[in-house]
């Protein structure tokens, strides 16, 4: 029997249908909406579309969002300043960078952004002390990723709490807080990443394994137990219609989708894991959807956290 | 053949032999040795003994350190009003505040202590900005004990990274950081708590084992791979003669320390382990004397970043 498919889309609709009263009343109480800020610095394609997609759900859930962007050829403080003029607003409930910034703007650019933001409208969770807040099992905003697969592992009625867990990746953004969520819901956590030794015998452990890892089709059968719950946070663009084909397989209808746009994306998941895994979710239409709602989420719940709500 | 001993002492004293320059330098450069402040509240017999012994080992080690107490009916607001004070002194460079905290100063009082000390200055690493910092891979000042278990793994020529560790327990103050340390370096590492299910089966594929769970002889070889590493942090005071004598063999000379002081203080591994583990720490003389060397280095360590050394 083939994996159950988790509807990614289905719980971010979720997700969005709990947030929807709470931006009312925050709305009603406070004369004005909860306020997102978003900074997009360059122009990349890929954060353009991402950038684009957090506005329009932002409208679509009756929040404010401001989008400030700034050229590739701009200076971190120019960066710097538009956050620090954010962290003043009253009126500005949430910041959120989107990263990468320009490679040009040098290798700590990201952090030094990140570090800057008040932690009180840090929406993504990645300043430093809403990562300690994390670890030491007290977090208030934490980041959207790896959040909306706990709330995904909930909706679906996957237990949590003494399950063996593995989590294939250790970014901050992902594989990390991850691992954090998951031991603070009492599962027994592992973490994987690319020096790990016989790492399918590791996978193969898992209840519930999460792969956030960036290679298209990475995870085959044989890295996981019969009936785990397989998480594919992977978004990986495949530009080479061959290696389409291998992880699709011959006759998906996908590979139509392959020639008429000259690439797909694809997880770190490959199909054929549906055949032993329980449940698994599908890329795109798994995990994707949840970030988004997640920042919603977490921009309401700043807001009202700064009114005191 | 028996586990070989790893002797924590020895590791101590190669830790302050290379810390002793640092003092020196900064002493001539500073025109004053690098300076502690330990705040103790209450009279906790253990803490007066934690104390005592990081009040001399800083002596010691030519650092300046003064101890400031309260009574255990010090109201919280005293406390902090301590902490802020130290924060602002420049002749301070470390600050430490013994916990426990008197129970009646209420269930968050360590946290919020935590939280009110310059993160500059937290050489204990309990501050969440420290907290975050570790588990970002740029950590400043970390918890004394787990790193000083990370300096004794190398200092043995332990292989950390691509082994698999597993951390026994998942306080604040040792599990988690100890995972965050060990994952740092590379390892694959899996945290293991009261909620873990098949304990022993996770623990048996740990090549580097760290037990921090408080339980008295509690890991048995049932629970290690044959050739692994075990690291014992348990500091537990045992006061039935006939645990005692249960964990380490009614054989054993130190049920004689046993019946002169009418308590004992054991490690959560179990003796029997030495006959299956490769190397092992001793309760005591493993990790213990690690903890405050560690503690001497981070104020040393703070000192020099304050001083921009």
């Amino acid at each position: 029997m083939p994996a159950r498919v988790l509807d990614g889309p289905a719980v971010a609709a979720a997700i969005r249908a709990a947030v929807a009263p709470e931006v009312q009343s925050f709305t009603s109480a406070a004369g004005r909406p909860p306020a997102l800020g978003i900074v997009l610095v360059g122009d990349d394609p890929g954060s353009e579309i991402y950038v684009r997609n957090k506005v329009k759900a932002g409208g679509e859930s009756g929040l404010t969002v401001e989008l400030l962007r700034l050229p590739a050829t701009a200076a971190i403080d120019e960066v710097l300043t538009l956050v620090r003029r954010l962290n003043e607003r009253s009126d500005c409930d949430g910041i959120l960078v989107q990263s990468p910034l320009p490679a040009g703007m040098g290798r700590n650019a990201t952090q030094r952004v990140f570090d800057a933001i008040d932690p009180a409208k840090d929406v993504d969770g990645f300043h430093p002390v809403n990562v300690g807040k994390l670890a030491q099992g007290r977090a208030h905003l934490t980041p959207c990723t790896p959040s909306g697969v706990m709330v995904m592992l909930d909706h679906f009625g996957v237990r949590i709490a003494g399950a063996r867990a593995v989590v294939l990746g250790r970014s901050d953004i992902v594989g990390k807080p991850m691992a954090q969520l998951l031991l603070s819901r009492d599962a027994t956590v592992t973490i994987c990443h690319s020096k790990t030794e016989a790492l399918k015998s590791v996978t193969a452990e898992a209840d519930i394994l999460v792969a956030a890892i960036g290679r298209a089709g990475f995870v085959t059968p044989e890295f996981v137990k019969t009936g785990a719950t397989v998480i594919d946070v992977g978004i990986n663009r495949v530009t080479d219609r061959s290696i389409a084909a291998a992880i699709l397989g011959q006759g998906s209808p996908r590979l139509g989708d392959f020639d008429r746009r000259g690439s797909l994306v694809v997880g770190d998941v490959h199909p054929a894991v549906a055949e032993v895994a329980s449940a698994m979710t599908p890329v795109p239409g798994g995990v994707g959807p949840l970030t988004i709602a997640m920042l919603l989420k977490n921009t309401v719940s700043a807001a009202r956290a700064r009114a005191g709500v």
